[in-house]
């Protein structure tokens, strides 16, 4: 970087021959992160892995940030600290820069950020081909168990939380595994996506970008540990946790067979773009309808 | 660009050499527009106008954008199809590709725009040497002319919309010079920066992060056709307009007096960090206590 925060603009010096990659993502209070579940250094970090998580999903790794914040009148100042505090913790654990940002007023506290990275080669999610195995980089689940138990918030969903103290911090912190995104990519990915609204709806994704069919065997899908406890207190299949749930920050990726040893397969790439379905004990049902889409269901 | 809107990212091709010049900027409407006063695509364009101002301050030519949008519940589809045209509008005329985004439910309607150009020189904002002279690439004070005559809202306020159209139009759909970044640039600017909030503030920005004093003239601030008549009005003094006002999308640059020939110069920077005043009709007065701070002043 030549030059950073408190200029016009920030001055980098991109790596010669390399792609650049960017995306924005912006996270609401009251909508992404409310005070009640979770505090404003979580924010902030959530806010740097969401988008870092969507760089690393094109095969690339993330170097910088920029923060666009709005922040309501009244706000302490110490909590903007924290917020502060919490964004550079995940830089400094994502290995990425904040170089600039904008502040201005606003009715709620929201942080868009931008985030900007760097690849030899991307992978965007429409190669996957008839015969390529679905794959996802780490458990499902997590995130929404966490939260459904925060919010559910009795004594025995603080219980579960104590057992499993990784479901509320995969809501509150949670950490991608960046290096997935990057590694698959050379090792011949041919489509891949960031599973942000379940892995349903991201497979469906990824199958109408490359007009194939796919099938999701839904005994195959990894699912974190005390999700299954979980879903059964709050009185849902946890597989639908999983295919349906939010915030997983794993990576749905469309693998060539030879390449897909040691990876977590839970599906497989087929000709007929007309048959989407999930295998399950109860037969093959279809996958669309089990997404999250945050802007029709109002989150 | 490689892959557009709708991936995890956007992937693009940067220029062999260049430096790349990033920044964020968040409007918020009832903070930086109304209804009242503007329609939505004005604030789209207005968005995109805002990053690639900043980016072209810093001698950079402005090439992509992210959005990262947040809408209140019930906003009319034909609002955001309006929102969208401004943006495309904007664009299209500044020559930049809108690539990516994300939209969220929120209290109000936001725009965070990220800009990336590209530059084989950047000038900062500390480069200014005693000796240079100021300049600004264009008058100064329309559109705080045209937004006090726009909230004025009488039979006199009115008069003068209609005698000077301008001075709405540069509230509504500012037209930044951008080319005049880079070419200053590469004519040898010292110091350059985008006067967003007057340029008393952002003289004094110049001269500070540059340490050195500086002069400007109050008599030789360019000031836009029926600034004066809009100020006399407003009970105002049309310098103040200029000084202090808002949204000018003029740039003030460093110019050593060698390559100043033809440029609107209103100043110079001189020896001494201490000295740092206005010279006015009624003499020297201190530059500080003009500007606008978007923060502190609530808007």
């Amino acid at each position: 970087m030549r030059v950073g925060v408190g200029d016009d603009a920030a001055v980098l010096v991109p790596t010669p021959g390399r792609l650049l990659v960017v995306t924005t993502d912006v996270i609401v209070e009251g909508h992404h992160f409310t005070a009640a579940l979770s505090a404003p250094a979580d924010w902030g970090w959530k806010a740097v892995a969401v988008n870092c998580s969507d760089v690393a999903a094109m095969g690339a790794v993330p170097r910088w940030l920029v923060l666009a914040l709005t922040v309501p009148e009244g706000t302490p100042l110490a909590r903007l600290d924290e917020l502060y505090a919490g964004i550079g913790e995940a830089s400094g654990s994502f290995a990425v820069d904040l170089v600039g940002g904008d502040v201005s007023r606003g009715p709620a506290l929201s942080l868009a950020i931008t985030a900007l990275g760097e690849a030899e080669r991307v992978v965007t999610r429409s190669g996957a081909r008839p015969g390529d195995l679905l794959a996802v980089t780490g458990p499902l689940g997590a995130a929404a168990a966490g939260l459904g138990l925060l919010q559910r918030d009795d004594d025995a969903a603080r219980r579960l939380l104590g057992r499993f103290p990784a479901l509320a911090a995969a809501h509150r912190r949670p950490c991608p595994d960046l290096d997935a995104g990057p590694r698959l990519a050379r090792a011949g990915a041919t489509a891949m996506l960031d599973v942000s609204d379940g892995l349903a709806g991201d497979a469906l994704h990824l199958a109408e970008e490359s007009e194939t069919g796919i099938e999701v065997d839904d005994r195959a899908v990894p699912l974190a540990p005390g999700v299954r406890e979980a879903a059964e207190l709050l009185g849902m299949d946890p597989v639908e946790l999983a295919l349906g749930g939010v915030e997983h920050f794993v990576l749905a990726v469309a693998l060539p067979p030879e390449v897909a040893a040691g990876q977590a397969v839970c599906g497989r790439f087929t000709r007929d773009p007309e048959r989407r379905v999930r295998l399950t004990a109860q037969g093959e049902l279809p996958l669309a309808g089990m997404g999250f889409d945050h802007f029709r269901a109002g989150c």
